[in-house]
């Protein structure tokens, strides 16, 4: 008998992320969006990047959905929900605060921190969802400019 | 003869981070300040940590100067200045973005990612400015939960 409690419905929790990044994408934006979680399922913040939208590079999708998350106590048993690996950036706000958990929808466009995250102890899980590969993918084939921009490629 | 330009004043830049931190100081926030400088002197953003003033957890002092500066198409040559080691999150900016050199205050009161950045090809410039140091230890000594909270130590 496990004492430990069943995964959340992470693929549901992905689409928060996916629907934030579609947004984005309506704006005329980077489509990736992100969302954070408790583990039982409570959504605290959802966001995406918004370089363009606001002219901000310091907006990401995760860093959107932690600041619209407000202040935590403690961010142990929550869960980053993201389109994409997370950036260097972006997965040095998961180990900081201590993001127990990072789902992403895909990591074959772009892969940042995730593995460095998982040998930090930040359980990481990959979705490896083909709505996030095709959206993703097929917005930097038409925006590499951008995308370098977005990635601090010179 | 060298062709290495000769370094700016980054005392007179670690100056501009100091008076952040001062600024957030007297507003009842956590003293870090930061400022991103191109390495011909030109100040580009300057900010300070505003969890308290905002109560948003996103702003720390380092990203807060980033998100000032505004989009930049290359970080190559610039140097993010910032009275304290900065943090994974702030690191991580570091990182993406290809920042060039970090010159911060002190690393005696909190030890972020500094090691991290010179072993992945950052220039990390310790002044270990006395000013920075007792601004920083009074101010921990007097409010260790809202430090904590602040590097995420449940």
């Amino acid at each position: 008998m496990s004492t430990q409690a069943p995964d959340p419905d992470f693929r549901a929790m992905l689409r928060t992320a996916i629907d934030e990044a579609r947004a984005g994408l309506a704006e005329g934006g980077i489509p990736i969006g992100a969302a954070l979680y408790r583990a039982d399922g409570t959504l605290l913040g959802r966001g995406r990047n918004r370089r363009v939208q606001d002219d901000d590079p310091s907006v990401h999708g995760e860093t959107d959905a932690f600041r619209k998350a407000g202040r935590q106590r403690s961010y142990r048993d929550t869960i980053m929900v993201t389109t994409l690996s997370p950036c260097w950036y972006c997965s040095g706000l998961v180990r900081q605060f201590g993001i127990g958990t990072v789902v992403m929808g895909e990591s074959v466009n772009f892969s940042g921190g995730h593995e460095w995250l998982r040998a930090n102890g930040v359980r990481v899980v990959d979705l490896a969802d083909p709505e996030c590969i095709s959206m993703m993918g097929d917005w930097i084939s038409a925006n590499p400019l951008l995308w370098n921009e977005d990635i601090g490629v010179d």
